[in-house]
């Protein structure tokens, strides 16, 4: 019942229907004397927004972001911090061509199933517009651990369909990620993704891919054993993003095939204390981050929403045919990157302050 | 905080070291009225102890489960549920040779910064011996499940190494599972995989794997919206199980390289109602169940304990070299089955009695 | 950490300072299909809002709730219930004089000993305006509790200073507690209340009373065995609320010296089913209710605010005289009985759903 | 549906019926390396045990506590805290002829409503047995406590019936609490009271009472506003305690018919810092402790097990009558004064931890 919710000390609740007056964020627990203006959080919304480039929705929503509460004199005070952005013109279109229709591979049926009816002008809470508020949220989680650690968070796309960026992270250069639109750090690889993208956009298709994230300068110690251990947590975080279906930490999938004698992390002494020689751990051991960059991936099936025509049915059972109408991400991996960043930084900072609390 | 504790309404808290007194689970939210025995409880324990088979480790543990509280007469009454499961001989080496070395791949110095102590006994809550409270548990979620929908769960292992069984599932007899030691319904491929096994033990080594859990029949509208869909509290769960690294649903990482076009579910009117005719979702929609097939893949990296001398260092940072004594699983995955198994069921129980509360 | 939030299922929590841009709150855990409209929830907000009679507070607030998320067609969706309450001219005023003083019996010195800063324009969180969005959530809550039962919920104020109600609820007519402007259902007895406390206002004094809340038609099974006792959640409630002091519920203080053999509430077979002779239990036994009528007390201390000169210190420990500037409630108890009603509601309404699944 | 669990961080869950196999208590949260004994919580338990003297119930148990997990080397591990209190001789009387009576004034009839089945050989989880494990856990909270300010922490027995002390807490010496057998520090009026205890319990009758707690040296900013505010959490823990019907902090009822011109506790600079001149509030301001005294007194009802001939009904709705066997408290309140303590210490320990986050 707390399906709205994240975190245990650090948390957020998210409210809003994508075509209600707004989305919004609660944030709680966050602790006070931390300094924030509205500007760094709208920055970052900004990343996220909608329109941003020809191979993301054109649709032109400012989603500007307004702090209600919990924030004095650009400090936070300890108190809730609500956060409102506003949605645009809700009411001012006719749904009743869409009222009964259950779009494949949306949360349609399943919402009116559950709950006996649905907002169903949109997507409502399943629509990827409820994320604005994890993104607002995830700026403050963000702040909260770089004052504490010399932390490093960065995602990008590390695939698009069947183009892959298979070079290390550790040889890509971050400062790249946001200087092209799909977000790879890799301005070749960038340039792959972006044409078979605008070939998909162009025919009405669309494709899913892979984002990377990596933390670098992560403090030993964070992560709860057993079930609230920190791949758990962000297992947890990337599969409630909508479109992910698959998350893979360290050696992932491909380690199943290595042997433990080659698998295991060797301890060694480093200049700043006790380290490991490889890192097929992914900077995590018995659900504890060890000091070593956390990385892991996350697969975004693609957009179910298309410019075809489909077959489904409506509420009775009714074969209809269906066609989206306005304008739809035809990939969207660039505009979940700063999504998957906020839920890495949310997940992190409810760990660090539980953390403090593990010895007298 | 609540790191021991999983779910929300159907709710089980685990406690115990490996070699401390007992392991032990308590379990609250079960509905009273549950008819269970302490019988079946201990049939599933057998399917995840020690000692099983020539793969599996030699210790012999009885594990033997004592109904503490909350059942009356082979019924649940409502009350908390405890079960105990004491732990054999827990005092009577010397662990003064183990006190401060940290192990490969093992949460000994994870442990040791958080905690600033650990029980150098053993793994203590990072040992998988934690997990014998939660397929206690499991039972008592699959029974509640059971009674309220024609449900199967079938976990089976699909890959230990490079040896995989490429089957589709509508393909394999699940009655087949428990019929060999590895836990593979295909019996050739089960042959292959105990072969690898048995060569990776004589060689003091380990194996990872995949294993892949379907569950049939379950009914519409299981999950919450936004954080707690169903994929996010199955990954949740899957990486909390020791030496998990990846978790994939429906069409999972393969999937991203199709095009919406492809993966895209059309529903259709079935004889029982709306169903889709592909399932590239998982039977997952809007992270809620859709009444198809829930599949989902588990990724298990090769066994942190070999039988080889390893490097590493101790608490002072000093080079040490490790050896390990006893007997351990050359590969995890045929106990793990059981595992799997009950975590889908906890998850499952959990989010059917909160799917009771979405209309009135 | 999470002392914003109220309730397990019907969970609410608030945001908001007293001088920020709004109030609000989010109610979630409200199950889908119930029939609310705007004005219902304004209806109770009036009850509540300050300027109502020359006994309470002449600021004039419009205290106009506005729907954000969560109903849809004046129907809940199931999602969260997102209810702003914008506060009006919040930033034109000068507040250095207040800045570091520490009003005595106010929250200013604990706030600031706790978080290092507060927004001391006003009381914060630790204002009384906080429970706006109390009360709209309650009204949520009671509707809920009203399509399930037939029950009642009345408060009204039983004592102001030394003058009490003392006639027992069964004689009263509660259709009159909403006649007078101090909520007292006996007449003569308001008078009396309202005329100290005119004299108390006119002496910029302010005076503390009781207020007595009856449920009367709550079906058996309400309240959660152990720690979540329905009389431990309604005390929890009710000392929640500013200014309260004190809880009794049933016999209360005046049972500790009666016998057990005249205190005990003997069984007897009733037209309705199984019923108690007497009732010194308060409707409630061994933490669930028992469908007897469910009856407590509340005490409130005087309003903190007084209209007259105090000493007091600033942050620096300096002595400093202080002098409340604007209008305040002399007696903070008529305002405070829809507080009282809904707080109620919504622990019943959390028990209620809670309890739908106890058995199977 | 947390109702068997209490606190957010320093969190305790109870297990057990009072006439199963064990009682039990898993205590979470509490931070590694605190430094605790078998025997200091033993030592605490035996002032809660039954028989001690000639006006408790002459039941012989042992109640002898065996700690399971958590706990290494007398040194708390940060890992789940499993103590466990077995039962004796649970299963050898023969219950058939209370099976389907409700016992007035017990929780036989709601369990039985609520549940559809109990426990019927005792009072299952409403027996007062439960709080063993809370007294238990009292131990480590207050040890925690301890090691972080200068605090004390006594409660008392006020009244017994219509035998009060009068006298202020602060003229009290509260090393002779446990002097005398019903625990009253002033030994003329404790003799008073166990006069008509014993009186009382000749007539096969029952007393009720008051339980007065006093808190010295608790620091600045325990308690979290809005909701969890601690004298909320501290009317929670008290009303979860079998048999009591009120609590009231500082001035309480008494104080409502004081003007806020007395009542209002002035600041002013003391030798440790800002204090309050009076201290009606009882230690705490908004929720939140400002280093004075924190006092409390707790109601409650004559014991509800007597030795008389009572009317009542069994499941069917028949009358019966009932008589009780064996040997009761006639009065259970000497017995719950390490229970009032070990649940404020439980409240104290969970809000300190809180505290620890509040700022950055």
């Amino acid at each position: 019942m707390k399906g709205n919710e994240f975190g245990e000390i650090f948390r957020i609740m998210t409210f809003g229907e994508s075509h209600g007056k707004a989305m919004g964020v609660v944030i709680d627990g966050c602790p006070a004397g931390l300094s924030i203006s509205r500007e760094e959080i709208q920055a970052e919304l900004d990343r996220r927004k909608p329109g941003q480039s020809a191979i993301t929705t054109q649709r032109q929503e400012s989603d500007r972001v307004e702090i209600l509460s919990g924030i004095f004199e650009n400090t936070t005070l300890g108190t809730p911090i609500a956060l409102l952005i506003p949605n645009k013109d809700q009411q001012s279109k006719d749904y009743s061509h869409i009222k009964d229709a259950f779009r494949p591979s949306h949360a349609d049926f399943t919402y009116q199933e559950k709950y006996g009816l649905r907002d169903y002008r949109g997507g409502g809470r399943a629509s990827a517009r409820e994320t604005v508020g994890r993104v607002a949220a995830g700026v403050l989680a963000k702040k909260l651990l770089m004052q504490a650690m010399p932390i490093q968070l960065n995602a990008y796309v590390s695939s698009v369909s069947n183009v892959k960026l298979s070079k290390p992270y550790q040889s890509l250069d971050f400062s790249k990620i946001d200087s092209n639109i799909v977000r790879c750090p890799d301005l070749e690889t960038a340039e792959q993704m972006i044409a078979i993208i605008e070939e998909a956009r162009d025919n009405g298709d669309s494709l899913g891919g892979t984002i990377t994230c990596v933390v670098q300068g992560c403090t030993v110690g964070l992560g709860s054993p057993v079930f609230d251990k920190l791949e758990a947590q962000l297992a947890k975080a990337m599969l409630s993003i909508p479109a992910v279906k698959g998350f893979e930490i360290g050696s992932g999938f491909g380690g199943t095939q290595m042997k433990g004698s080659e698998h295991n992390d060797v301890f060694e002494k480093g200049v700043d204390g006790i380290r490991t020689k490889t890192n097929f751990s992914g900077g995590v051991q018995g659900g504890i981050s060890n000091g070593m960059d956390i990385y892991f991936r996350v697969a975004f099936k693609p957009t179910a929403t298309i410019m075809q025509k489909q077959d489904s049915v409506n509420a009775k059972g009714e074969s209809i045919s269906l066609e989206a109408k306005g304008r739809h991400d035809p990939c969207v991996l660039p505009r979940a990157v700063p999504i998957v960043e906020a839920m890495t930084a949310l997940v992190l900072a409810d760990l660090y302050l539980q953390n403090k609390l593990s010895k007298i």
